[in-house]
């Protein structure tokens, strides 16, 4: 293999591919970077066997092959090489060498023949979005995947297509985000079980243009995500997703629009009291037209109030503060809309046009001052 | 105690005296600020018992009285506060609260009394030189400490002044490091230890204007820097600083004049191919006009020529690639002057008016390629 292309270009294309790089492998072969030159085409190629990303760039193919590359020493080194056009060739025992002006690098590269490489999918149907789009609903729904194994189908997240619109589920027991999203034309009725891996890489990779889309393809145990000159592939999580219609309701006793900024501020200041296994709760204690946020711990206590429109009741709950934090950091609008039934049912903060409804449970404070 | 004063002036102070708290320490004490109003004047104090830092704010005290309080709480909680004025306020028992604007926290503080006052230290003879000085001479010496405390004198720098002149060295038994600055006029002589540590906090302290100068007192066990509202004390390393002087020499058999970046740059990457653990040196071949970067490890070699100037014999010779970077890192000259003797002995990166001085050991590369 003999290539030619720019610094800039390899290194983006290195960046993309090194986020199916496993953390750790068993494989020395899943830690590198494969490399395609064929057809007039330059691919890099990464894979951990559950993700797998391809991407294609601009160079000039001086000869066919293919060689796979310590994915880390590989980016380390294209990322200090100077700004110019960089030469890598390799000979037929996939010894490596990497030119750029004077500087010249020798490596041992390996064959492409033990890479295993991503499953081809039939690429039949397929629905089309904008980055920008996959992108906010990723970030908006990415935080409450559960962090651990323990049940596989809450460490992804639901896709639902229905008709002309899309529907992104996230849930790990003690609270539920979902976003809704209109899709530009009608697609077959579809639900998959997408890794929550997989949807934080591409949250990195995608540019997130608004005229810049993405087709998503679904089969049986598979989705491809294809934009600009990447392919991600990645497998789907089998089982049924759990059914949350019953959790939902439109009914509330107390409704509070409240400004995001205050109430994150205020939230932020309360967590400083919360040492990393003291589970103090946040207490939301509603009256008139004032919310006071309160919290007593270990370290001291803290108290302030934040004025707020009130409908309905007044009303006393507590809640995991960290779990509040995480839906409002993610919500764009200055001002939000929060609902409540009583203080052992689920709060809700959700958008009139249910764009988005983040469910959280509360937490029993009645140890708490 | 109960004080006002901006949010901006408390989190000033306490980014200054937290880095006198103690990462590790039995005395929970020493992981407090302490806080003393007292006739007009607002000071925050820290103290890890080698190194003692005393910040003056500024606001207004309407009931004098101390309080230590914990430095990482109260450090988060000022920097989440309001833009706006602070009030703290401590009852007989030490409890503290701390509002701002609509924001109140309640915290339990401790006695002043358990607190170490860092020493009174006989403010006689002292030095002047600008913050500027002072924090670039720290700057280009720190990092040839000893990273251990196997022979505690290696952990500090030697601070020697002679007439108007002060020269500051620190040496790891790998390398020398030596600055002289002229000083605005004649002192008397001295020669004392400074703790390395308490060097690498103040440079992080110092506001390092050319304008603002420093006041530094030497005393038999004890240094006083002060600067701006600050005073930062710290006891001094006992014992008979190294006599460099025999590794010194001016006598070269081959100069080498190179472009500090193009040097930076190729070392930067040849070091890529070295692992944690592998101590392969880097070797520079000097040939008439260039002067050849190469390195050859287990996961590949890389070279590269780069241009220079030379004065004498060519010339092979190895280097740990750490410690010729930590030099040139910190010189701010465009182009630098390397003076060698032999492939055995110590290669000096010199400024013609012995502004600095950096001594570096070779390393055997006979085994290598």
């Amino acid at each position: 293999m003999r290539i030619r292309c720019s610094k800039s270009e390899l290194v983006k294309g290195v960046n993309i591919v090194m986020k199916a790089i496993p953390s750790k492998t068993t494989m020395t072969i899943l830690e590198c970077i494969l490399i395609i030159a064929y057809n007039g085409t330059i691919t890099l190629t990464a894979n951990d066997m559950e993700l797998g990303i391809d991407t294609i760039i601009t160079g000039d193919i001086e000869e066919n092959g293919a060689v796979a590359l310590n994915a880390k020493l590989i980016s380390d080194i294209v990322r200090k090489l100077p700004d110019n056009t960089v030469l890598i060739e390799t000979d037929e025992n996939f010894m490596t060498k990497i030119s750029c002006e004077k500087s010249k690098f020798n490596l041992v590269g390996r064959s492409g023949e033990e890479f295993p490489y991503p499953e081809e999918v039939k690429k039949d149907d397929f629905i089309t979005i904008s980055q920008f789009t996959l992108r906010e609903v990723i970030k908006q729904t990415i935080f409450s995947i559960a962090d651990n194994d323990n049940n596989k189908i809450m460490t992804g997240e639901l896709f639902e297509i229905k008709g002309n619109t899309m529907k992104v589920i996230s849930l790990d027991g003690h609270r539920i985000s979902i976003r809704n999203i209109e899709l530009r034309q009608e697609y077959p009725d579809k639900k998959v079980i997408v890794p929550g891996k997989t949807l934080s890489e591409i949250e990195k990779i995608l540019s997130g243009e608004i005229e810049k889309t993405v087709n998503i393809y679904f089969t049986q145990s598979n989705a491809v995500f294809e934009f600009d000159n990447t392919v991600v592939t990645t497998r789907l999580i089998e089982g049924e997703y759990f059914n949350i219609d019953q959790m939902m309701s439109d009914d509330y006793e107390t409704k509070v629009v409240i400004n995001k900024k205050e109430f994150i501020d205020s939230i932020e200041r309360a967590i400083l009291l919360v040492k990393d296994n003291d589970k103090k709760p946040v207490i939301l204690s509603i009256e008139n037209d004032v919310m006071e946020i309160k919290i007593n711990s270990t370290i001291g206590s803290m108290n302030e109030d934040i004025n707020i429109d009130k409908e309905g009741f007044d009303l006393m709950i507590g809640f995991n503060p960290k779990f509040i934090l995480d839906a409002l950091r993610v919500i764009d609008d200055e001002s939000i809309s929060l609902y409540f039934m009583n203080s052992k049912a689920p709060c809700f903060i959700k958008e009139e046009n249910d764009k988005y409804t983040y469910l959280i449970l509360p937490v029993n404070f009645n140890n708490v001052g």
